[in-house]
């Protein structure tokens, strides 16, 4: 894992924080874009990321220069530098595993195509729902995991297994070379060095808020 | 929203990234309480948040003085203090808007009571599943949301109904009194000042680990 080091030179070396917000970024940029606006200064994707000018310009001078002093950014140029950085200019395969309640409700949320996540293959533990379909795709048994994962060139996997499955579901998945884990389950699985692993977490998430509507 | 300032006075300066990284030093530090460790240095709190100890140092600095030099922190008051701090030393009830795939998988979740938070109210906009009864819950109507809200005392709302209908649905519950609201559904609803809102957004995820598995 990345510390937060202020070196500028290997991709390693930048801060993970950082690398946590250029999506945001690219988000804006495509709205202003969409906007037909071709020109942002630092102030204005500040204003839109609520974080400072200072924070936007520190963050983008990891990856080199952008813009021109007093004159902005164009927001075509650095949409796709920033997708190029990313890594999401070209698209990704993803695999599901779990297919619960959440699960399927992953595999029918349609957020993840338009970005280049295609959903290709959906694993379950349970065999009584393997052979189901769902979201357009046939629920797989584990024992295919290595062989879909390879066949379909799949390196990221979301997880929305049950809490008591998770790490073991995160080990088979690294064991068959997924690269990068999306999981669902309140718990923070450990996996080996080069493996990526985001959890997406709802009870952080009310608690950032709490601050802000407690006695006032 | 909090500007991203240095100040170290009010509530609303402390910069929101601040904020938002306090409940995982809260949830660390109740692993240790469990290991039974009763002081930590800013270096092993930073080692296991992956933020460098002088940004610990940073971050607890807006909140007044934490620890002694050279000696670290108290788990147990740092803990407290910060679960005082976030507002989280009491439990806040919560509503679930959505009873779909994902609310359901919400209404299940076993990770809100621990933490505090207590799912007492469900709603629905499609009146064929109004009366069901979800995860221990009965599902209402959006008429019964003004009066649910008041007699439950709900600050706080998920909200995980389709995207063309969020918006309206934040709208409405901000009108009933709510003050915090978890979108699951991919857009940044717009909310008048004084209103928290955070989104749980599984695009921006995986686009912040597509970095690190590219071409390497």
């Amino acid at each position: 894992m990345a510390p937060n080091s202020e070196s500028r030179q290997g991709r390693s070396e930048v801060p993970e924080v950082v690398i946590s917000r250029l999506p945001q970024y690219v988000r804006i940029l495509n709205r202003l874009l969409e906007d037909g606006i071709q020109v942002v200064s630092s102030q204005q994707l500040g204003e839109k990321l609520q974080v400072t000018p200072a924070q936007i310009r520190k963050d983008l001078s990891y990856f080199g220069r952008f813009g021109k002093q007093g004159r902005g950014y164009s927001v075509h140029d650095l949409l796709e530098r920033l997708r190029q950085i990313l890594g999401i200019n070209s698209p990704w395969n993803v695999a599901v595993v779990g297919v619960g309640r959440l699960g399927r409700a992953i595999l029918s949320y349609p957020g993840f195509n338009p970005d280049g996540f295609h959903l290709v293959a959906a694993f379950d533990l349970n065999n009584s729902i393997v052979g189901d379909t769902v979201g357009g795709l046939v629920v797989r048994g584990m024992d295919e995991l290595d062989r879909v994962i390879d066949q379909e060139e799949i390196s990221i996997a979301i997880v929305a297994v049950p809490v008591d499955f998770t790490q073991n579901v995160v080990d088979q998945l690294v064991a068959c070379g997924v690269r990068a884990i999306l999981n669902y389950a309140p718990i923070t699985p450990q996996v080996r060095e080069g493996i990526r692993i985001r959890n997406i977490d709802p009870v952080l998430s009310l608690q950032s808020m709490t601050y802000y509507i407690n006695d006032d």
